[in-house]
């Protein structure tokens, strides 16, 4: 794939497939849900598989007008079958990607942790969004907002090795990745982050975390602004250009990811990685577009993972 | 004074004094520092007393085509004597606000901390950040994004009682104040600052808190947002009206805020208080327009606190 600049590039690259991705999506009874499928199958980036009350979700296509052509349809009764039967199909095979339509993500979680049919791999899950930042003219990716609570350093360093490879997929070679904290110089009392920014940082410096390039402790206007950093006379690469903005702790990257939605008003993609395959887990608030482009990102991380 | 809508009208409501507010400027070197107090004096909402090498900072105003009519000057040698002299000024009643100039933050708050000079109060120290949001078109503060890093529960309610203090000085009477994690829902295992949030909701909503209304735990989206609190089916008065966002550790609050000032490019007054009185600590890579605006800030909470 080609270096992705903006959202809009990756739904490009993934358009027009000879073999759309078949991607289940757990009861999409919503009208985010079932348009952003909808537009996703017209690009021919995915072939949807509808897991739940096949009456129903006909009968709600029906009345928003969004038509179901070249659907499948998986006929299950409750949320907890419909979200083991649709994430059984991804373990199987049968499907290559998992999405949350109208259905809590406990019990999505539930069917994803499930020790038979789940989707377990070899690191953590964690969550990425991936922004078009107008102000800065680029892609910025936000991780973990959402499932990782206080991670410690190894999981931390997973986390990054996830994000980093969704970048990978869109054909970024040598994401920049910051640790954000408070402030710039570790203070190793009385804040522990920033000690693990730094390790971090030397184990990326010495070549253990692959193709990446790792700076922290940042705080956030160090990590997003040339001036910011030249003013403070912060040396390093990834100083005022990350494409990738590590939280310390789940309230940080939640209040950042979320003052993109909300206030900045940006648009974006975000999945859950760390298992066999990546999942399209967007929140019941997300708009029609962010369903509809974190289907594509979901589509091109797993295709980057091919 | 009467309700403020927006930074532009706190300076408005604090110019054309009879009597300046006394402002003591410690080392105003920098041309963000001078031209600041070049404004502010001009607006008659302080007289500014600049402490600090006399001929330096003469040399420097004039290099930068900075008139100094009107000012006072104090001249010391060292940074430490500096920072000590100018908080004295005010410990002594003969200055009314502290300002950082050009010097490290470490420095200045040694000077605030001094057991017999310094500017300790009743209250915690904290510091909050108050911004025109013009995406929602109100004015919102943000609180404690500099200089407590992990506040307990009783902390926690001094920051609040800090920053509600500072907008009751700006007539803003039944302040709302969110206290922010990454979720609506307590979970008291696994996030326990929710808890906390929750308890201090609790206890406002029995009136032990004074004139505030009190929402949390809240992610942003919740605080900010009127259509997603809706959506959510979040109750509250709080909820999609916040004036006050409380963070529930450095990270999130000095991400937030540069989150404000750097992505949004939003304008910014902000202020430490807690102590006994209002202390202009503004950052090295504030504009001037930052700078007037917390100076601003500072004589209105000052007057308010009267």
């Amino acid at each position: 794939m080609c270096s992705i600049k903006k959202l809009e590039d990756i739904v490009e690259s993934m358009s027009g497939r000879k073999s759309p991705v078949r991607l289940a999506c757990i009861n999409p009874v919503d009208y985010e849900s079932l348009m952003a499928l909808r537009q996703a199958a017209d690009k021919r980036i995915i072939r949807p598989v509808a897991v739940g009350d096949t009456g129903e979700i006909k009968k709600k296509a029906e009345s928003f007008g969004v038509s179901l052509e070249g659907f499948d349809f998986q006929e299950v009764g409750d949320y907890e079958e419909m979200a083991l039967e649709a994430t059984k199909l991804v373990h199987s095979g049968s499907a290559d990607l998992l999405m949350k339509g109208s259905i809590s993500t406990r019990i999505v979680m539930q069917a994803v942790l499930d020790s038979r049919f789940g989707l377990r791999g070899k690191s953590l899950f964690s969550h990425i969004a991936l922004f078009d930042v107008a102000p800065l003219k680029r892609l910025i990716a936000v991780t973990d907002p959402a499932i990782n609570i206080r991670p410690n350093l190894t999981q931390k360093v997973q986390i990054i090795r996830n994000a980093v490879e969704v970048l990978h997929s869109l054909g970024i070679r040598w994401p920049k990745v910051a640790i954000l904290a408070a402030i710039e110089k570790p203070q190793v009392q009385a804040m522990p982050t920033t000690l693990d920014a730094k390790i971090i940082e030397r184990m990326a410096g010495e070549g253990l975390l692959g193709e990446m390039e790792v700076q922290g402790p940042l705080a956030l206007d160090d990590a997003v602004s040339k001036e910011v950093a030249k003013a403070k006379g912060i040396k390093g690469s990834v100083a005022g250009n990350a494409d990738i903005l590590v939280a310390p702790q789940i309230e940080t990257g939640n209040v950042l990811y979320k003052s993109f939605i909300y206030l900045l008003g940006l648009d974006c993609a975000n999945i859950t990685i760390g298992g066999i395959k990546p999942i399209v887990l967007v929140g019941r608030t997300d708009t029609v577009r962010t369903k509809y482009l974190s289907i594509a990102l979901g589509a091109a991380t797993l295709q980057g993972a091919a």
